[in-house]
């Protein structure tokens, strides 16, 4: 088990290459890569990788889904940001697992993976990378 | 394989204790658990366990974005609730994976394991618990 | 791992059987089967098997959610569905665990696996399956 520890700006961080170093590390052929981030203001999102305008639509959407200050909210002490990004954190991911195939991340061709903080502020965050197989 | 039953209402039951019994008696020092809900008009959510307005706020989002009744719908049979439900379980998880680190879930500060209620009367709901490891 | 191929139309195309093939050749009496999608604009989930309104009902509610030429969307190259599909899959699943219990797949009754096509166009999308336990 490794921890990785990710510095991120609101929006989508990616974390390809540092899960990808794990996985090299750890030597293993054939098997799964589990990856879990331990917040529930932030979360984890398999995405495109090609086109940034992607990832920005991603979080236009989501920021317009789910509005900072929505009025429905009662969870409002630490700030008009954090209830919705535990919504959103709902909406994605916690873990993700992806296959290891021939040593490597058994991603798409157009796959990364993706710390999607949904704070306004920049955090640190910690996610926790587990691989098994032989 | 253990199964955990959870009797639910509507909204975030915490789960987190009974699962983390399951990984106790596994006596697996670093590995990863994996939990299963059987069934799709309930869901399982990782969320926030300290302030319970946040499960409060999740459960008025998600019934605000996705309401009972509406019009769009046309399995009705089951209920204004039924159909919702499904969509719901749709938008958050069926499947999760927590690593076991030093012989314990591996969550973070503030993560609590929840089975989301979508259906409005009570309910039984099943959950498989999986522990792999060493 | 196997490589498991899908012809899919545009809503949700079910692989409970293609998957449960995988597992009965692995032949292994409990453990996990681990499904990932190569995909970002296809998604997984597990949803109701019996009434196809369910998954009509999905793909509707879904589809009227984020809508097809949404103007908010600036990747819009691939066509007015591609976006979309993008912000579906977020929503939704790349991975889905599944128990093995007594050699099969430990689904609920009513629970079928689904390739959810998000895109308006047919396509042949490329699923791992990866089976682990004795």
């Amino acid at each position: 088990m490794e921890s990785v520890t990710v510095a991120t700006h609101r929006g989508l961080n990616e974390i390809t290459d540092a899960v990808a170093r794990v996985v090299d590390a750890a030597r293993v052929r054939e098997g799964l890569c589990t990856v879990f981030i331990r917040h529930t203001s932030a979360s984890l999102v398999i995405q495109e990788n090609a086109d940034p305008a992607v990832r920005r639509d991603l979080e236009a959407f989501f920021s317009r889904l789910v509005a900072d200050g929505d009025p429905l909210f009662t969870h409002v002490t630490e700030g008009p940001d954090d209830m919705p990004s535990h919504v959103k954190a709902a909406l994605t991911r916690t873990s993700e697992q992806i296959p290891i195939v021939d040593g490597r991340l058994g991603l798409g061709t157009w796959q990364g993976l993706y710390v999607w903080e949904h704070r306004s502020a920049p955090h640190r965050r910690t996610v926790l990378v587990h691989v098994a197989g032989e």
